[in-house]
């Protein structure tokens, strides 16, 4: 149960919620006591036993806090999963294991045992462990080593970081236990370099000053995928976070980590300074800091609030989030859908009766293997009455490796029939690279940046299929839906009255605010009605429609006169007829039917296109 | 990488991906040598070392099998798990946790090892544990115990599943390591029942007969929160399943686990027939059969297919596939979407200016702290510029606790305020019960079981608030658009033709089929435009608009003639005023210039209308 919130009063407290919620979290816990300061450091054993600060990050960098949050003290020993993924990214996995094994020991953190049998530490969270793996920090000279050290941390945290002298000069002049433990280790041929070297590096890295919103940001880095969720900077390859965060689980509490994986069920790390801190995967970090630690060496306070927070919060990595049912947002087909390519009348019915070969299936969320399976499956099913589907991954955030070459695979065997698979908003995602050059190999001409641009394709495909074709080079007015049912005299007269134009690619051959005195029919090439974009500012036109021959545009200007609302641009070389809006009304007035048949006739377009768009409404709110 | 597929020919394998890539791998592992088949139960010794079975189970119910997965085989310690399940659920967390601890060993799985502390088993997948759990069994009479016990598997499976009597009465003849630990465990106080009326369920609880099939669904009934996919059934309470991998990931391979959390990385059990039982919680289970197994009791082929499947499909609980950042599918104004509640030009205008303080926020996935935590602070973010807000829940498949009382306490925050929160769609679903009851707490008023009427209610609010009123006791015709600019003569003329007409609650104004021969213009009440749902053939009519004072239906009728597209069905004491087709045409014969305009002014209608659904489409197609 959440317990009470505190909310000012008169507005949304929102973000608020999370914040007092752990305002009144740290009231409770900053009043336990019980644990001590940690005293093997003499430095550490100064610390304020009352200091209480916790701290939660999410993934994409909100930070809520609480208590004395921005408190700094010496980071000690949950610099090494850290350490230990850096070692992972820069010697590979083979390397890195042959030097520290991955093994839980039921042991202390300081405990001095080694796995004889394979002849290294049993796991880098214990400090034997941690000072093999601080060996492999790059550098030269002790000074590159510890700058690259340090370097790695800033980056983890999103902010310049700094050592604290005197605990890494306490620890230097104390720290025996862990000299007895490098001489140990080089004895076995453990460690190569000098003792001391080694040594001087990880005790900086102990003594490396954060505060609880640092290392809460360091956790939502690794809930993050390795991505710094405040300066949006990749700190660790997405490959070695898992690595780094079951050795965490497994390892992270020392002797404390079944009953820790029980009650709180969270991946944690804790230091002797009395911080601990704790990642869950796709959703937070969170950090607690309050010195007085248990006989495990966990913060007293910190392994209570941990609790409290994975209990209030439900946070457990086996209460799973994942959806795959979800990875289908919608399935739209042709017959209702229609792509900004303005039919005539016979291809609209052809679309309406057969569109349903067509399918757009929408893909939402992250694509893994349980994600893509379920997707594939269901390509399965509606391929027995479809000929084209079309995939939309524009709400895709992420395919891993596994997806993407499922994916690959289905492509390359859909292929293979007369079926056609087409992809859009595939391109310029860096976390779909991997998909998109699978895909591109298997379907280099299906590859779409746009589903609209995908969608005409299918229906221009079906409607070439169909051998429907409007004959453009010798078509009389009388097949144009707006002069539909005049009688030949009435047609006569209009014809009298249409003027041939040509107009170049690029032509804007209407233009937004320009008087309207002309309405077009098209007899051959392309046009495409432009919106400006107001609403985005994106100083980009939004294209609205396009059409080819025997459709007409501008007829507005037979209603108002006016202005024209829209630009419109020949795509190629364009035909079209010029009718003069004062001319038909001319004609009007000696023959009124001859204009109230055009009206009837752009009412019963208005009224068919309002249809459809209703339909269309209709199916895109599902 | 995912090794090569092979598939039939002409046809897209689709779901055939996986089985093809499992009867390859069950090809290449099915070659492994290496373990022997167990022996400590001499009836186990008889077991073919060369059967070899795969199979997996999708937590939608989809499996898929290589080999050997349909060969009956004794379960042995892949029940563990399963009734430390039922134990949990029966005697609650506290209870068990006394009698059967949580820690990890590092010991072998038959170990006599006790934790003296605690005075209970190290945790319940070593023997020890296994048979302090199974004293929890209920159950007047040993038979009793027996057919629950039984009761509990088979709906674990899906199918009424049967005890292999030779094995279990070989094990009850054989024993006596198992008979020693149970009398250690009665000397100490750890069980309190006679050590062979507990081993008789245990063993017979070993010897359940089962296939790889049988255990990939029972992992996918672990994978899919306790809910078997095959039956559809829930035979685990959800709060235990966490509590099950959690032992399983840490205890589960005996002293194995580091190295298998770090290389395989999901939770498993195995078992001594040969099995083993994994779990990828929220996508599926796995299972793999073959008899010889490796010093630590595990199948050496099992082990290695689980290694080959984690590594092509990056299956790993620590690999993210938790997505907060689309709990957002997407947000709509109410300047730009409409409810189907037509409205009047001054409302259209009105909305269109200030439509944009109603927003409609559509939910999706699974809402948990992090994604809840996501939608939360983006509500806050829309309140500055909006007084409406409404929660769309069409496509929230479930709510934890943690998020249904962070929800609960923003609505009641909210409620507060001057500020609106409207909810839709979430009713009728058992798995935002929770949800439901908090909001419906806290928002009585404001629960909407769709969405639409919600929008509606919005809109009336802000229409009300501008005070824009439509009068409908005393409008002159020419306040309706389809009169609009009409001479004061000519709308005399058109008054003479209108004609008075009163409907009742339920009225079929106008029905789909009949003649068109009249059109309508409401002065009081409402009425619903309904169109018979003929593609989803759900026996029920789709409400398409309604509709109130001072606006028209049935004008097509002027076009056509012809016959009605839709119902328009009154939904109260509905005055309006009819008025003639034929008549309204014979006064265009003496003025034309009264018809042109009617169409005039439909048509610009018409265009507004098109204009605003293509807006609509345009928004709704993001």
């Amino acid at each position: 149960m959440l317990r009470t919130f505190v909310s000012g009063e008169g507005e949304i407290p929102s973000s608020g919620l999370v914040s007092d919620y752990l305002a009144e979290l740290h009231f409770r816990i900053s009043h336990l006591s019980g644990g001590a300061v940690a005293s093997y450091i003499p430095e550490l054993a100064k610390a304020d036993p009352k200091l209480c600060g916790i701290a939660i990050a999410t993934i994409d960098g909100k930070t809520y806090s609480a208590g004395d949050a921005d408190v700094e003290f010496t980071i000690q020993s949950v610099s090494k999963p850290f350490v230990y993924g850096y070692a992972l990214e820069r010697h590979g996995r083979e390397a890195i294991l042959q030097r520290v094994g991955v093994e839980p020991t039921g042991e202390a953190f300081n405990s001095i045992v080694l796995d004889e049998v394979h002849n290294r530490p049993f796991n880098p969270m214990v400090n034997a462990g941690a000072i093999a793996i601080a060996e492999t920090i790059k550098g030269a000279t002790p000074a590159e080593r510890a700058q690259n050290m340090l370097t790695l941390f800033s980056r983890l945290a999103g902010r310049r970081l700094s050592i604290d002298e005197q605990v890494y000069r306490s620890e230097l002049e104390t720290g025996h236990r862990n000299r007895a433990i490098a001489y140990m280790m080089l004895n076995s041929g453990m460690i190569r370099r000098a003792p001391e070297d080694i040594l001087d590096v990880y005790f900086r890295q102990c003594a490396v000053r954060v505060t609880a919103r640092d290392l809460a940001v360091m956790a939502a880095t690794l809930a993050n995928d390795g991505v710094n969720p405040l300066s949006g900077e990749r700190v660790i390859a997405t490959e070695y976070v898992s690595d780094i965060l079951t050795v965490m689980n497994t390892c992270g509490m020392y002797n404390y980590a079944g009953q820790w994986s029980y009650d709180v069920g969270i991946p944690a790390k804790s230091g002797v300074a009395g911080s601990i801190l704790a990642v869950i995967p796709g959703q937070l970090g969170i950090a607690v800091f309050s010195p007085p630690i248990d006989q495990h060496g966990n913060s007293v306070r910190g392994v209570a609030a941990c609790k409290e927070i994975a209990q209030d919060f439900r946070l457990n990595i086996f209460r799973s989030h994942v959806s795959t049912s979800t990875v289908i947002r919608r399935e739209l087909y042709g017959d209702i859908i229609h792509s900004k390519r303005a039919r005539n009348p016979l291809e609209r019915r052809l679309l309406s009766e057969t569109g349903r070969r067509i399918c757009i299936i929408e893909v939402q969320g992250p694509l893994f293997f349980g994600s893509a399976e379920r997707l594939i499956r269901r390509i399965g099913d509606v391929q027995s009455t479809t000929s084209h589907v079309i995939l939309d991954f524009r709400r895709v955030p992420s395919a891993d490796e596994a997806a993407s070459q499922l994916l690959a695979r289905l492509a390359g065997a859909f292929n293979e029939t007369g079926r056609k698979l087409l992809i859009s908003h595939l391109a310029h995602q860096p976390a779909l690279a991997t998909l998109h050059e699978a895909m591109e190999q298997a379907l280099p001409e299906q590859i779409f940046e746009h589903r609209d641009a995908a969608l005409e394709w299918c229906e221009n495909a079906v409607i070439a299929e169909a051998g429907i074709q409007f004959d453009a080079t010798r078509f009389s007015l009388s097949e144009l839906h707006i002069f539909k049912s005049l009688a030949r005299d009435d047609l006569r007269l209009l014809e009298a009255l249409a003027r041939p134009m040509i107009f170049e690619a690029g032509d804007r051959i209407i233009r937004t605010g320009d008087p309207a005195r002309l309405f077009f029919v098209i007899a051959r090439g392309t046009v495409t009605v432009e919106l400006a974009d107001a609403v985005q500012a994106t100083h980009q036109n939004l294209r609205i429609a396009s059409m080819g021959p025997g459709l007409s545009f501008g007829e507005m200007a037979l209603l108002d006169g006016g202005t024209r609302s829209a630009d419109v641009v020949a795509n190629e070389r364009v035909v079209c007829y010029g009718f003069s809006v004062d001319a038909i009304h001319e004609l009007g007035r000696t023959h009124p039917h001859v204009l109230t048949t055009i009206y009837a006739n752009m009412m019963r377009d208005f009224s068919e296109r309002l249809r459809r768009a209703n339909d269309e409404i209709r199916a895109l709110e599902q």
